[in-house]
């Protein structure tokens, strides 16, 4: 197991070596739920699914925590943004919480993402986020004004290594007015500073008892305290999407840092973010895809396709040529799949023999096997993971064109190769392919029997059109003549 | 709006009047989740899901919250169900609960069980009842000794005013080791008061800081704590299973009436318990019965039938035969409304004329959606509501045999009361019926067709077997013709 990684920290790839050689340990940021799951959202955990698939499949075990935030994260506007869904639709903030975690996941259960082995949220944390609040005070990274706490940037002298930003620019940034977006109190000792524990009013609802009085954590804070609790003061992989490492994952890293006095995730695997048409997502500008939109029109192996078509650390842009373009690109694929599928099952009933050109190929499922393993072993790289499937397929097209028979052994090798690569990694592989409207095309074929039945009758071949009612009945499907014509019925609905 | 409740706390039937004319507001003690679930979770939350879908339907909105028990929940040796479910595992006590949550919710969705609004996480609520803790504590009802805090039972002239029980006799019962488990450490005042806060040791890796130090809430703090920051202090519905009203239920008042002063839940509902062959489910018996099994061999529409054949209150006995007796029971009233959705396809191509059955029949379906009213407006009464569909299905089946032409307006309004009743309120009844493994009954119609064809290319009669190909082609379904025989392909799958 050589995985090399694309490691944000250190500005390089490096040879991935876990704390403990079996078990890996990995932190994603989560989403805020407080809306409907988007397109963007697709694209960070579908990147972060198939690093887990691969690690698993290459037999690491791996503990994969990814939080959900319901507390904290306040917009520009000033807004908390649960308390904003709450007010939109005229519920309880947790009812919000409910129901767009709800919606993540089933979003994510849709696309075939493996769900986390924990997904801790922010308000299950409060002690935990206050514990570390405490700490930081009392080591003096962290001082309290009016019932907030701050921390102080100057004192913890690794601030920005992750962004590569500095305090002394930050400052001037503050100062200038650019898009930095360091919100300034006047409170803060530096403008730099950031809040670890806000004061909080009578009527906001989201709010908790402290030493520091009633109020809520900042929304870094989670994730350093949910991190190090489930996965230890130093764990393997933290990953996210870009945009947040600035202040995010700079903020994470200071906290825990400064609390734990040890580095906090050895390898940052941070993804580029998603465009639709050119254009940066935004609910004020109308131009938001949500998964489920995106789920009525295209599958979620296309949805996949598209996003792996490009590498996870590189932005990507969405549009309905772009999914298309994927959705035409995994059909290709999947078309010598469907009928290595199928031969296979005539094959196990009528032991086909193997041609020499078949017994060849086995060479040749080596090597493509060789070159998925690099592919991804190469900074989870999926594009060219995707490009090797494509030799693969034009290479087995030529053999299932060639007339040549093929036996058992080939074709159930084949089908292993796509199932392990297309399937367990990548996740665009069904492990089965069923009709999408299963009722719709049961109903057409039931037509067409029932059609034939009416001309045999007709053609007064009644042998044959009982043998048709017969047959059907044995397969659950029972015909009712009536004066309107022929129904019928399933008895084993 | 008459609904007709019986009242565990006054034992007596009431009236039904919820604070607000408008929102009912109802609580449920979830489940502990250690492990998976068994057939009894499915008949608590399979009797209160029916509740809060008839308060729907009757034009309440409803604000249902029901709890996760994450941490506390102690077994009678002393160990935490949590911690228990881990070490057996040998995972992390979060990955634990995040498993058997997910469990808990796949089997609820599987049963068709409207999920709760908010499904707060007893972990999620330590700060609230450390607060709640405190209030007790600084008002005289709870004292602490060495690092834990007790309720002190003799401080609350209420308790035991649900269950029946009262202090003097808990307090013999306790010295004479009866089967009330009271729990008796020497260091409390009274052997019948109860933890609130319990002292924790290091090792004991689910404990948070508190005023009293390390250590973690007594199980029973959670729901009041829980149902009154979600519901107000005072609320509508609280609900559980019957075995946990001494002494879970009875210290959830204590606690909470001790605290805020006022009364806590107005309607207290409680279900009669399951057992299986005659015997209570255990564990160390080896006789749980999962749902995850129990669906295997039943349809979640025939668990349903089979616990809503008897009333909520009442216990009920899981055996083959009883739900094999349920199973029969429900096919039955299927039946008919199959076929009532098929006549009602062929009516809206056809616009059959209306006999004067088919007219006349209206009246009766007036009668028996008063019956079914009356039956659930009767305490919920679900076992009443079977009987009167049952009575509805023989007068349809009498209808539906008599031969006579059916109208429109007549069919839609049977499927209909079916939909309302056995659809909505039960879920009983499926909105389609589908088949249970469409995959296998396409790959039956198809080979049908594909002999079919085979015996029209030997009859040499090639424009029927073209034409059957062609057919198929155009229904989705590619004929292939090979050396071992014709396969074929889904091209929309």
């Amino acid at each position: 197991m050589t995985i090399q990684v694309y490691n944000v920290l250190t500005r390089q790839k490096e040879e991935f070596k876990p704390l403990n050689p079996e078990l890996v340990t990995m932190y994603v940021c989560g989403p805020t739920v407080y809306d409907v799951p988007h397109i963007g959202h697709a694209k960070t955990y579908v990147s972060f699914d198939v690093m887990v698939r691969y690690l698993r499949f290459s037999g690491y075990r791996v503990r994969y925590v990814q939080n959900i935030t319901d507390v904290g994260h306040i917009l520009d506007t000033g807004e908390d943004r649960i308390l904003k869904g709450a007010r939109r639709e005229r519920i309880e903030p947790m009812e919000v919480v409910e129901r767009y975690t709800r919606a993540y996941f089933a979003a994510m259960d849709a696309l075939d993402v493996t769900r986390p082995d924990i997904s801790p949220r922010a308000s299950a944390h409060i002690p935990e986020q206050i514990e570390m609040v405490k700490q930081l005070v009392a080591a003096g990274y962290a001082y309290e004004i009016d019932g907030s706490v701050y921390f102080s940037v100057e004192k913890f002298p690794g601030y920005g290594k992750l962004s590569g930003r500095h305090v002394e620019e930050l400052e001037e940034g503050a100062r200038a007015g650019t898009p930095f977006r360091v919100a300034v109190r006047d409170e803060k000792r530096h403008p730099a500073d950031f809040a670890l524990w806000k004061k909080a009013d009578p009527e906001h609802i989201l709010r908790w008892p402290s030493p520091w009085g009633w109020g809520y954590p900042g929304w870094h804070l989670e994730c350093s305290v949910m991190a190090t609790k489930y996965l230890g003061e130093t764990f393997d992989i933290h990953g996210g999407g870009v945009d947040n490492i600035f202040p995010h994952n700079e903020c994470e890293i200071a906290q825990a840092e400064a609390a734990t006095g040890r580095p906090f995730a050895n390898y940052w695997l941070l993804t580029g973010s998603l465009t639709l048409d050119g254009v940066k997502m935004s609910k004020s500008l109308g131009n938001v895809l949500n998964i489920e939109a995106a789920l009525q029109k295209y599958s979620p192996q296309a949805i996949r396709y598209f996003i792996l078509s490009s590498h996870y650390s590189n932005p990507i842009d969405f549009s309905d040529a772009a999914i298309e373009a994927a959705a035409k690109g995994l059909e290709r694929v999947l078309v010598p799949v469907r009928s290595v599928r199928d031969r296979l099952r005539v094959a196990e009933q009528t032991a086909a023999v193997e041609s020499d050109e078949g017994a060849a190929f086995c060479a040749t499922l080596d090597r493509q096997r060789a070159a998925l393993k690099e592919a991804l072993d190469d900074n989870f790289n999926a594009p060219a993971t995707l490009g090797v499937l494509n030799q693969l397929t034009t290479e087995v097209n030529t053999l299932l064109n060639s007339g040549q028979p093929i036996g058992q052994t080939t074709l159930t090798a084949i089908d292993q190769l796509y199932r392990d690569y297309g399937g367990t990694v990548l996740g665009i592989i069904p492990d089965e392919f069923k009709p999408e409207s299963d009722y719709a095309l049961v109903d057409g074929l039931v037509q067409l029997l029932i059609e034939m039945r009416k001309d045999a009758r007709q053609a007064k071949d009644f042998k044959r059109s009982d043998q048709i009612r017969d047959q059907l009945a044995a397969l659950g499907v029972v015909l009712e003549d009536g004066r309107g014509g022929t129904t019928y019925r399933l008895t084993k609905g």
